[in-house]
Protein backbone atom coordinates (compact mmCIF):
# COMPACT_ATOMS: atom_id res chain seq x y z
CA UNK A 1 0.00 0.00 0.00
CA UNK A 2 1.46 3.43 -1.07
CA UNK A 3 1.78 6.71 0.66
CA UNK A 4 -1.48 8.38 1.65
CA UNK A 5 -3.52 10.84 -0.33
CA UNK A 6 -6.20 13.09 0.58
CA UNK A 7 -9.39 12.04 -1.73
CA UNK A 8 -9.01 9.10 -3.44
CA UNK A 9 -12.20 8.09 -5.62
CA UNK A 10 -13.20 5.05 -7.85
CA UNK A 11 -15.83 4.25 -10.73
CA UNK A 12 -17.37 0.25 -10.90
CA UNK A 13 -17.94 -1.28 -14.49
CA UNK A 14 -19.79 -4.02 -14.21
CA UNK A 15 -19.93 -5.69 -17.92
CA UNK A 16 -22.56 -8.59 -18.23
CA UNK A 17 -25.90 -8.84 -20.07
CA UNK A 18 -26.99 -11.14 -17.25
CA UNK A 19 -27.24 -7.91 -14.83
CA UNK A 20 -28.60 -5.38 -17.09
CA UNK A 21 -31.48 -8.05 -17.91
CA UNK A 22 -32.86 -8.87 -13.70
CA UNK A 23 -31.75 -12.08 -14.45
CA UNK A 24 -28.83 -11.74 -11.83
CA UNK A 25 -28.84 -9.43 -8.60
CA UNK A 26 -25.58 -8.31 -8.60
CA UNK A 27 -23.91 -8.09 -5.39
CA UNK A 28 -21.19 -6.84 -6.67
CA UNK A 29 -21.00 -2.92 -6.11
CA UNK A 30 -21.69 -3.26 -2.28
CA UNK A 31 -19.04 -5.58 -1.59
CA UNK A 32 -16.38 -3.93 -3.73
CA UNK A 33 -18.00 -0.39 -2.41
CA UNK A 34 -17.91 -1.44 1.21
CA UNK A 35 -14.40 -3.26 0.79
CA UNK A 36 -12.70 0.33 -0.41
CA UNK A 37 -14.80 2.42 2.01
CA UNK A 38 -13.44 0.38 5.03
CA UNK A 39 -9.85 -1.14 3.51
CA UNK A 40 -8.17 1.68 2.03
CA UNK A 41 -10.62 5.34 2.23
CA UNK A 42 -11.49 4.95 -1.04
CA UNK A 43 -14.84 6.20 -2.31
CA UNK A 44 -17.07 4.76 -5.21
CA UNK A 45 -18.51 7.78 -7.61
CA UNK A 46 -19.84 6.22 -10.19
CA UNK A 47 -21.31 2.90 -11.32
CA UNK A 48 -22.09 1.50 -14.68
CA UNK A 49 -23.74 -1.58 -15.66
CA UNK A 50 -23.36 -1.88 -19.64
CA UNK A 51 -23.72 -4.78 -21.87
CA UNK A 52 -21.06 -7.22 -23.51
CA UNK A 53 -20.75 -5.36 -26.36
CA UNK A 54 -16.54 -3.87 -27.72
CA UNK A 55 -17.75 -0.44 -28.70
CA UNK A 56 -19.28 -0.32 -25.54
CA UNK A 57 -16.52 -1.57 -23.13
CA UNK A 58 -14.16 0.67 -25.34
CA UNK A 59 -15.66 3.92 -24.57
CA UNK A 60 -16.72 3.70 -20.94
CA UNK A 61 -13.50 2.38 -20.19
CA UNK A 62 -11.67 5.53 -22.03
CA UNK A 63 -14.19 8.18 -20.40
CA UNK A 64 -13.67 6.31 -16.60
CA UNK A 65 -10.27 5.83 -16.76
CA UNK A 66 -10.24 9.69 -17.22
CA UNK A 67 -12.60 10.56 -15.07
CA UNK A 68 -11.68 8.41 -11.63
CA UNK A 69 -8.34 7.31 -9.92
CA UNK A 70 -9.31 3.59 -10.43
CA UNK A 71 -11.72 1.69 -12.07
CA UNK A 72 -12.73 -1.42 -11.14
CA UNK A 73 -14.47 -3.72 -13.97
CA UNK A 74 -16.18 -6.94 -13.06
CA UNK A 75 -17.19 -10.16 -15.66
CA UNK A 76 -16.44 -11.02 -18.97
CA UNK A 77 -12.95 -12.15 -18.11
CA UNK A 78 -13.70 -16.63 -18.53
CA UNK A 79 -13.42 -18.94 -21.24
CA UNK A 80 -16.04 -17.97 -23.40
CA UNK A 81 -17.31 -15.63 -27.15
CA UNK A 82 -19.17 -13.51 -24.85
CA UNK A 83 -16.17 -12.70 -22.07
CA UNK A 84 -14.27 -9.55 -23.93
CA UNK A 85 -13.50 -7.24 -21.34
CA UNK A 86 -9.55 -8.19 -21.88
CA UNK A 87 -9.66 -7.92 -25.36
CA UNK A 88 -12.10 -4.27 -25.29
CA UNK A 89 -9.27 -3.01 -22.91
CA UNK A 90 -6.41 -3.76 -25.12
CA UNK A 91 -8.31 -2.06 -27.79
CA UNK A 92 -9.22 0.89 -25.87
CA UNK A 93 -5.55 1.44 -24.68
CA UNK A 94 -4.32 0.32 -28.48
CA UNK A 95 -2.27 -2.38 -26.64
CA UNK A 96 -1.63 -5.87 -28.22
CA UNK A 97 -4.02 -8.51 -26.70
CA UNK A 98 -1.54 -11.13 -25.86
CA UNK A 99 -0.69 -14.39 -23.52
CA UNK A 100 0.67 -13.21 -20.61
CA UNK A 101 3.34 -15.53 -19.80
CA UNK A 102 2.98 -15.70 -15.84
CA UNK A 103 -1.04 -16.37 -15.92
CA UNK A 104 -0.59 -19.32 -18.62
CA UNK A 105 1.73 -20.97 -16.10
CA UNK A 106 -0.54 -20.27 -13.58
CA UNK A 107 -3.18 -21.64 -15.93
CA UNK A 108 -1.39 -24.56 -16.80
CA UNK A 109 -0.42 -25.39 -13.65
CA UNK A 110 -3.73 -25.53 -12.40
CA UNK A 111 -5.55 -27.71 -15.36
CA UNK A 112 -2.53 -29.97 -16.29
CA UNK A 113 -1.29 -29.59 -19.88
CA UNK A 114 -3.10 -32.16 -21.09
CA UNK A 115 -6.59 -30.17 -20.08
CA UNK A 116 -5.34 -26.75 -20.93
CA UNK A 117 -7.66 -26.28 -23.96
CA UNK A 118 -8.13 -23.20 -25.92
CA UNK A 119 -11.17 -21.91 -23.92
CA UNK A 120 -8.80 -21.79 -20.41
CA UNK A 121 -6.00 -20.63 -22.53
CA UNK A 122 -8.19 -18.06 -23.67
CA UNK A 123 -8.13 -16.56 -19.81
CA UNK A 124 -4.38 -16.16 -20.52
CA UNK A 125 -4.60 -13.40 -22.48
CA UNK A 126 -4.41 -10.07 -21.44
CA UNK A 127 -3.65 -6.48 -22.61
CA UNK A 128 0.43 -6.48 -22.95
CA UNK A 129 1.69 -5.21 -19.86
CA UNK A 130 -1.07 -6.15 -17.96
CA UNK A 131 -0.13 -6.82 -13.89
CA UNK A 132 -1.84 -9.82 -12.25
CA UNK A 133 -4.22 -10.16 -9.46
CA UNK A 134 -4.03 -13.81 -8.31
CA UNK A 135 -7.03 -15.79 -8.04
CA UNK A 136 -7.00 -18.38 -4.97
CA UNK A 137 -10.19 -19.79 -5.63
CA UNK A 138 -10.21 -20.68 -9.09
CA UNK A 139 -6.80 -19.80 -10.32
CA UNK A 140 -7.54 -17.30 -13.46
CA UNK A 141 -6.39 -14.49 -12.41
CA UNK A 142 -7.65 -10.71 -12.69
CA UNK A 143 -5.41 -8.02 -13.96
CA UNK A 144 -5.16 -4.54 -14.16
CA UNK A 145 -3.87 -2.15 -17.30
CA UNK A 146 -2.92 1.15 -16.06
CA UNK A 147 -5.61 2.47 -13.69
CA UNK A 148 -8.22 -0.18 -14.19
CA UNK A 149 -8.24 -3.28 -11.92
CA UNK A 150 -10.10 -6.06 -13.82
CA UNK A 151 -12.14 -8.84 -11.80
CA UNK A 152 -14.14 -11.86 -12.66
CA UNK A 153 -17.62 -11.11 -12.19
CA UNK A 154 -18.90 -14.48 -9.77
CA UNK A 155 -18.90 -13.02 -6.30
CA UNK A 156 -17.73 -15.83 -4.72
CA UNK A 157 -14.40 -15.47 -6.79
CA UNK A 158 -14.62 -12.02 -6.71
CA UNK A 159 -14.21 -11.80 -2.87
CA UNK A 160 -11.52 -13.91 -2.82
CA UNK A 161 -8.98 -12.06 -5.10
CA UNK A 162 -10.16 -8.64 -3.46
CA UNK A 163 -7.35 -8.53 -1.31
CA UNK A 164 -4.79 -9.10 -3.92
CA UNK A 165 -5.61 -5.27 -5.24
CA UNK A 166 -4.67 -3.86 -2.55
CA UNK A 167 -1.14 -3.44 -3.45
CA UNK A 168 -2.12 -1.87 -6.65
CA UNK A 169 -4.01 1.16 -4.67
CA UNK A 170 -3.17 4.34 -3.02
CA UNK A 171 -4.74 4.27 0.15
CA UNK A 172 -6.95 7.86 0.94
CA UNK A 173 -8.28 9.23 4.17
CA UNK A 174 -10.90 6.70 5.83
CA UNK A 175 -14.68 8.13 5.46
CA UNK A 176 -15.88 7.36 9.06
CA UNK A 177 -19.63 7.27 9.21
CA UNK A 178 -22.34 7.60 12.02
CA UNK A 179 -26.08 6.35 11.87
CA UNK A 180 -29.32 7.39 13.49
CA UNK A 181 -32.13 5.62 12.94
CA UNK A 182 -35.10 7.52 14.10
CA UNK A 183 -38.49 6.33 14.58
CA UNK A 184 -40.13 9.75 12.24
CA UNK A 185 -40.90 10.61 8.98
CA UNK A 186 -38.39 12.89 6.60
CA UNK A 187 -40.85 15.11 6.47
CA UNK A 188 -40.66 16.14 10.36
CA UNK A 189 -36.99 17.03 10.08
CA UNK A 190 -36.32 17.55 6.45
CA UNK A 191 -35.90 21.10 7.51
CA UNK A 192 -33.43 21.10 10.00
CA UNK A 193 -31.26 18.59 8.35
CA UNK A 194 -31.25 20.73 5.12
CA UNK A 195 -29.91 23.16 7.87
CA UNK A 196 -27.43 21.03 9.99
CA UNK A 197 -25.77 19.96 6.16
CA UNK A 198 -25.74 23.62 4.90
CA UNK A 199 -23.24 24.50 7.76
CA UNK A 200 -21.22 21.49 7.54
CA UNK A 201 -21.49 21.48 3.78
CA UNK A 202 -17.54 21.49 3.36
CA UNK A 203 -16.74 18.20 5.77
CA UNK A 204 -19.66 16.05 6.03
CA UNK A 205 -22.23 14.56 3.49
CA UNK A 206 -25.65 13.79 5.58
CA UNK A 207 -28.35 11.48 3.69
CA UNK A 208 -31.36 10.99 5.08
CA UNK A 209 -33.41 7.18 4.31
CA UNK A 210 -36.46 6.05 4.57
CA UNK A 211 -37.12 2.41 6.54
CA UNK A 212 -39.85 0.14 7.49
CA UNK A 213 -39.37 -1.68 10.93
CA UNK A 214 -41.20 -3.54 13.33
CA UNK A 215 -44.47 -2.52 11.35
CA UNK A 216 -43.42 1.42 12.13
CA UNK A 217 -41.26 3.98 9.47
CA UNK A 218 -38.66 5.92 10.01
CA UNK A 219 -35.36 7.88 8.84
CA UNK A 220 -32.03 6.66 9.25
CA UNK A 221 -29.42 9.62 8.93
CA UNK A 222 -26.09 8.92 7.78
CA UNK A 223 -23.57 11.27 8.20
CA UNK A 224 -20.00 10.55 6.51
CA UNK A 225 -16.78 12.42 6.77
CA UNK A 226 -13.04 11.89 6.94
CA UNK A 227 -12.86 14.11 10.41
CA UNK A 228 -14.21 12.26 13.64
CA UNK A 229 -14.48 16.07 14.98
CA UNK A 230 -16.75 17.39 12.25
CA UNK A 231 -18.79 14.06 12.60
CA UNK A 232 -19.58 14.39 16.30
CA UNK A 233 -20.16 17.82 15.69
CA UNK A 234 -23.31 16.82 13.13
CA UNK A 235 -23.93 14.33 15.83
CA UNK A 236 -24.33 16.72 18.36
CA UNK A 237 -26.26 18.76 16.55
CA UNK A 238 -29.08 16.24 15.52
CA UNK A 239 -29.45 14.72 18.83
CA UNK A 240 -30.11 18.10 20.18
CA UNK A 241 -32.98 18.44 16.86
CA UNK A 242 -33.75 14.75 18.32
CA UNK A 243 -34.98 15.79 21.81
CA UNK A 244 -36.54 19.11 20.28
CA UNK A 245 -38.91 17.38 18.67
CA UNK A 246 -39.15 14.38 21.09
CA UNK A 247 -38.03 11.77 18.56
CA UNK A 248 -37.77 8.12 19.81
CA UNK A 249 -34.42 6.40 18.52
CA UNK A 250 -34.16 3.13 17.45
CA UNK A 251 -31.34 1.23 18.88
CA UNK A 252 -29.89 -1.54 17.33
CA UNK B 1 -50.23 1.53 -24.09
CA UNK B 2 -48.83 2.72 -27.66
CA UNK B 3 -48.17 1.18 -30.93
CA UNK B 4 -45.69 -1.77 -30.93
CA UNK B 5 -41.88 -0.73 -32.63
CA UNK B 6 -39.22 -3.03 -32.75
CA UNK B 7 -36.62 -2.74 -30.38
CA UNK B 8 -37.43 -0.46 -27.07
CA UNK B 9 -34.39 0.41 -25.30
CA UNK B 10 -33.96 2.17 -21.62
CA UNK B 11 -31.64 3.03 -18.80
CA UNK B 12 -31.59 3.16 -15.46
CA UNK B 13 -30.76 6.11 -13.28
CA UNK B 14 -30.19 5.10 -9.91
CA UNK B 15 -29.41 8.91 -7.70
CA UNK B 16 -28.32 8.09 -4.35
CA UNK B 17 -25.15 7.75 -2.50
CA UNK B 18 -26.38 5.30 -0.03
CA UNK B 19 -26.01 2.63 -2.93
CA UNK B 20 -23.03 3.70 -4.20
CA UNK B 21 -20.69 3.68 -0.52
CA UNK B 22 -22.73 -0.18 -0.46
CA UNK B 23 -24.82 0.94 2.63
CA UNK B 24 -27.82 0.26 1.04
CA UNK B 25 -28.09 -2.98 -1.86
CA UNK B 26 -29.58 -2.08 -4.50
CA UNK B 27 -33.16 -3.92 -5.63
CA UNK B 28 -34.48 -1.41 -8.23
CA UNK B 29 -32.00 -2.38 -11.27
CA UNK B 30 -33.39 -5.78 -11.39
CA UNK B 31 -37.03 -5.11 -10.44
CA UNK B 32 -37.81 -2.72 -13.52
CA UNK B 33 -35.11 -4.12 -15.89
CA UNK B 34 -37.43 -7.54 -15.28
CA UNK B 35 -40.94 -5.88 -15.32
CA UNK B 36 -39.77 -4.31 -18.59
CA UNK B 37 -38.88 -6.92 -20.15
CA UNK B 38 -41.47 -9.13 -19.84
CA UNK B 39 -43.98 -6.43 -19.67
CA UNK B 40 -43.30 -4.39 -22.06
CA UNK B 41 -40.83 -5.91 -24.15
CA UNK B 42 -38.29 -2.65 -23.71
CA UNK B 43 -34.74 -4.01 -22.58
CA UNK B 44 -32.72 -1.98 -19.97
CA UNK B 45 -29.07 -1.11 -22.04
CA UNK B 46 -27.09 0.78 -19.53
CA UNK B 47 -27.24 1.70 -15.67
CA UNK B 48 -25.52 4.21 -14.01
CA UNK B 49 -25.54 4.75 -10.31
CA UNK B 50 -24.71 8.24 -9.64
CA UNK B 51 -23.85 10.41 -6.44
CA UNK B 52 -26.64 13.05 -5.27
CA UNK B 53 -25.16 16.03 -6.76
CA UNK B 54 -27.06 18.93 -9.66
CA UNK B 55 -24.42 18.68 -11.36
CA UNK B 56 -23.53 15.27 -12.03
CA UNK B 57 -27.08 14.72 -12.23
CA UNK B 58 -27.83 17.36 -14.56
CA UNK B 59 -25.10 15.72 -17.06
CA UNK B 60 -26.34 12.11 -17.23
CA UNK B 61 -29.97 13.00 -17.97
CA UNK B 62 -28.91 14.95 -20.73
CA UNK B 63 -26.75 11.83 -21.66
CA UNK B 64 -29.17 8.96 -21.14
CA UNK B 65 -31.93 10.68 -22.82
CA UNK B 66 -30.35 11.18 -25.61
CA UNK B 67 -29.08 7.85 -26.09
CA UNK B 68 -31.97 5.61 -24.92
CA UNK B 69 -36.03 5.88 -25.76
CA UNK B 70 -36.02 5.89 -22.07
CA UNK B 71 -35.06 7.03 -19.02
CA UNK B 72 -35.64 5.68 -15.67
CA UNK B 73 -34.28 7.22 -12.35
CA UNK B 74 -34.99 5.89 -8.87
CA UNK B 75 -34.25 8.23 -5.85
CA UNK B 76 -33.72 11.66 -4.27
CA UNK B 77 -37.69 12.98 -4.47
CA UNK B 78 -38.23 12.59 -0.97
CA UNK B 79 -38.66 15.89 1.00
CA UNK B 80 -35.17 16.38 2.37
CA UNK B 81 -32.34 18.41 1.10
CA UNK B 82 -30.67 15.44 -0.69
CA UNK B 83 -33.87 14.86 -2.66
CA UNK B 84 -32.59 17.04 -5.58
CA UNK B 85 -33.86 14.97 -8.74
CA UNK B 86 -37.11 16.92 -9.69
CA UNK B 87 -34.78 20.61 -9.20
CA UNK B 88 -31.90 19.08 -11.47
CA UNK B 89 -34.26 17.54 -14.32
CA UNK B 90 -35.67 21.33 -14.12
CA UNK B 91 -32.25 23.07 -14.83
CA UNK B 92 -31.27 19.76 -17.55
CA UNK B 93 -33.75 20.57 -19.68
CA UNK B 94 -34.50 24.50 -18.51
CA UNK B 95 -37.60 24.50 -17.70
CA UNK B 96 -39.20 26.29 -14.14
CA UNK B 97 -39.26 24.26 -10.95
CA UNK B 98 -42.77 24.40 -9.48
CA UNK B 99 -45.46 23.15 -7.78
CA UNK B 100 -47.13 20.88 -9.84
CA UNK B 101 -51.26 21.59 -9.17
CA UNK B 102 -52.33 18.00 -9.58
CA UNK B 103 -49.37 16.35 -7.01
CA UNK B 104 -49.96 19.19 -4.45
CA UNK B 105 -53.46 18.85 -4.50
CA UNK B 106 -52.70 15.02 -3.89
CA UNK B 107 -50.67 15.47 -1.32
CA UNK B 108 -52.42 18.48 0.44
CA UNK B 109 -55.28 15.69 0.94
CA UNK B 110 -53.60 13.10 1.63
CA UNK B 111 -51.49 15.34 4.79
CA UNK B 112 -54.18 17.04 5.64
CA UNK B 113 -53.98 20.96 4.96
CA UNK B 114 -52.32 21.33 8.72
CA UNK B 115 -49.61 18.99 8.56
CA UNK B 116 -49.18 19.92 5.03
CA UNK B 117 -45.92 21.40 6.02
CA UNK B 118 -42.59 22.60 3.82
CA UNK B 119 -41.02 19.16 3.55
CA UNK B 120 -44.22 17.78 2.47
CA UNK B 121 -44.96 20.58 0.02
CA UNK B 122 -41.12 19.87 -1.67
CA UNK B 123 -42.38 16.40 -3.02
CA UNK B 124 -45.10 18.91 -5.02
CA UNK B 125 -42.35 20.63 -6.96
CA UNK B 126 -41.20 19.18 -10.38
CA UNK B 127 -40.32 20.51 -13.45
CA UNK B 128 -42.90 22.05 -15.66
CA UNK B 129 -45.20 20.64 -17.75
CA UNK B 130 -44.15 17.53 -16.12
CA UNK B 131 -46.78 14.25 -16.05
CA UNK B 132 -47.81 12.25 -12.82
CA UNK B 133 -47.27 9.10 -12.15
CA UNK B 134 -49.41 7.93 -9.58
CA UNK B 135 -48.29 6.35 -5.78
CA UNK B 136 -51.24 4.07 -4.08
CA UNK B 137 -48.82 3.38 -1.13
CA UNK B 138 -47.44 6.64 -0.48
CA UNK B 139 -49.27 9.36 -2.44
CA UNK B 140 -45.99 11.42 -3.19
CA UNK B 141 -46.35 11.05 -7.39
CA UNK B 142 -43.15 10.35 -9.68
CA UNK B 143 -43.56 12.13 -12.72
CA UNK B 144 -42.42 11.99 -16.44
CA UNK B 145 -40.46 14.53 -17.99
CA UNK B 146 -39.72 14.39 -21.80
CA UNK B 147 -38.93 10.64 -22.19
CA UNK B 148 -37.62 10.71 -18.20
CA UNK B 149 -39.90 8.53 -15.74
CA UNK B 150 -38.45 9.40 -12.03
CA UNK B 151 -39.33 7.07 -9.20
CA UNK B 152 -38.13 6.77 -6.04
CA UNK B 153 -36.05 5.39 -4.26
CA UNK B 154 -37.41 3.13 -1.78
CA UNK B 155 -38.00 -0.43 -3.32
CA UNK B 156 -41.52 -1.44 -1.63
CA UNK B 157 -43.07 2.07 -3.00
CA UNK B 158 -41.20 2.17 -6.33
CA UNK B 159 -42.61 -1.38 -6.87
CA UNK B 160 -46.47 -0.75 -6.01
CA UNK B 161 -45.81 2.36 -8.84
CA UNK B 162 -44.44 0.45 -11.79
CA UNK B 163 -47.62 -0.05 -13.62
CA UNK B 164 -48.64 3.25 -13.77
CA UNK B 165 -45.55 4.07 -16.31
CA UNK B 166 -47.21 1.74 -18.81
CA UNK B 167 -49.16 4.54 -20.54
CA UNK B 168 -46.02 6.54 -20.74
CA UNK B 169 -43.95 3.79 -22.94
CA UNK B 170 -44.15 2.14 -26.68
CA UNK B 171 -44.69 -1.42 -26.28
CA UNK B 172 -41.71 -3.39 -28.24
CA UNK B 173 -41.42 -6.58 -29.28
CA UNK B 174 -41.69 -9.01 -26.58
CA UNK B 175 -37.62 -10.70 -25.86
CA UNK B 176 -38.59 -14.01 -25.28
CA UNK B 177 -35.47 -16.09 -23.03
CA UNK B 178 -34.55 -20.05 -22.66
CA UNK B 179 -32.32 -21.17 -19.98
CA UNK B 180 -30.23 -24.48 -20.13
CA UNK B 181 -28.55 -25.20 -16.75
CA UNK B 182 -25.35 -27.81 -17.45
CA UNK B 183 -23.17 -29.41 -15.07
CA UNK B 184 -20.27 -28.74 -16.62
CA UNK B 185 -17.25 -26.04 -16.70
CA UNK B 186 -17.40 -23.07 -19.25
CA UNK B 187 -14.30 -23.92 -20.84
CA UNK B 188 -15.68 -27.57 -21.74
CA UNK B 189 -18.20 -25.84 -24.55
CA UNK B 190 -16.96 -22.29 -25.15
CA UNK B 191 -15.56 -23.44 -28.41
CA UNK B 192 -19.11 -24.81 -29.80
CA UNK B 193 -20.93 -22.21 -27.89
CA UNK B 194 -18.73 -19.01 -29.51
CA UNK B 195 -19.82 -21.21 -32.84
CA UNK B 196 -23.31 -21.27 -32.36
CA UNK B 197 -23.34 -17.81 -31.24
CA UNK B 198 -21.71 -16.68 -34.22
CA UNK B 199 -24.35 -18.27 -36.64
CA UNK B 200 -27.17 -16.60 -35.02
CA UNK B 201 -25.45 -13.43 -34.38
CA UNK B 202 -28.19 -11.02 -35.97
CA UNK B 203 -31.22 -12.96 -34.23
CA UNK B 204 -30.26 -14.27 -30.55
CA UNK B 205 -27.81 -13.16 -28.06
CA UNK B 206 -26.54 -16.20 -25.56
CA UNK B 207 -24.68 -15.68 -22.56
CA UNK B 208 -23.00 -18.27 -20.47
CA UNK B 209 -22.84 -17.77 -16.56
CA UNK B 210 -21.25 -20.50 -14.29
CA UNK B 211 -23.44 -21.49 -11.28
CA UNK B 212 -22.30 -23.27 -8.07
CA UNK B 213 -25.38 -25.66 -7.17
CA UNK B 214 -25.68 -28.87 -4.61
CA UNK B 215 -22.20 -28.68 -4.09
CA UNK B 216 -21.34 -28.70 -8.13
CA UNK B 217 -20.09 -26.26 -10.63
CA UNK B 218 -22.40 -25.58 -13.57
CA UNK B 219 -22.98 -23.27 -16.40
CA UNK B 220 -26.23 -21.58 -17.24
CA UNK B 221 -26.93 -20.77 -20.94
CA UNK B 222 -29.48 -18.23 -21.23
CA UNK B 223 -30.71 -17.53 -24.92
CA UNK B 224 -32.50 -13.83 -25.62
CA UNK B 225 -34.55 -12.86 -28.60
CA UNK B 226 -37.54 -11.69 -30.05
CA UNK B 227 -37.91 -14.43 -32.69
CA UNK B 228 -39.28 -17.82 -30.95
CA UNK B 229 -38.27 -19.69 -33.95
CA UNK B 230 -34.68 -18.54 -33.94
CA UNK B 231 -34.60 -19.32 -29.91
CA UNK B 232 -35.80 -23.05 -30.57
CA UNK B 233 -32.95 -23.88 -33.27
CA UNK B 234 -30.43 -22.32 -31.00
CA UNK B 235 -31.86 -24.20 -28.50
CA UNK B 236 -31.52 -27.77 -30.72
CA UNK B 237 -28.17 -26.70 -31.36
CA UNK B 238 -27.35 -27.20 -27.56
CA UNK B 239 -29.33 -29.86 -27.23
CA UNK B 240 -26.73 -31.90 -29.78
CA UNK B 241 -24.12 -30.07 -27.71
CA UNK B 242 -25.42 -31.33 -24.55
CA UNK B 243 -25.84 -34.89 -25.98
CA UNK B 244 -22.33 -35.15 -27.92
CA UNK B 245 -20.34 -34.07 -24.58
CA UNK B 246 -22.76 -36.12 -22.21
CA UNK B 247 -23.24 -33.42 -20.05
CA UNK B 248 -25.88 -33.37 -17.23
CA UNK B 249 -28.96 -31.79 -17.12
CA UNK B 250 -29.92 -29.35 -14.04
CA UNK B 251 -33.88 -30.07 -13.93
CA UNK B 252 -35.39 -27.21 -11.85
Amino acid sequence: MKKKIKKVNAAILIIGNEILSGRTQDRNVAFISNWLNSKCGISVNEVRIIQDVEKTIVENILTLSKKFNYVFTTGGIGPTHDDITAKSISKAFKVKYEYHEKAYKILEKYYGKKKFNDGRKKMAKMPRGAELILNPSSAAPGFVTKNILSLPGVPSILNSMIEHCKKYLVKGLKIHSKTISLFTVESNISKQLGSIQKKYKKYVDIGSYPFFRLGKIGVSIVSRSTSIVKLKKVNNELMKLVKLKKIKILKI
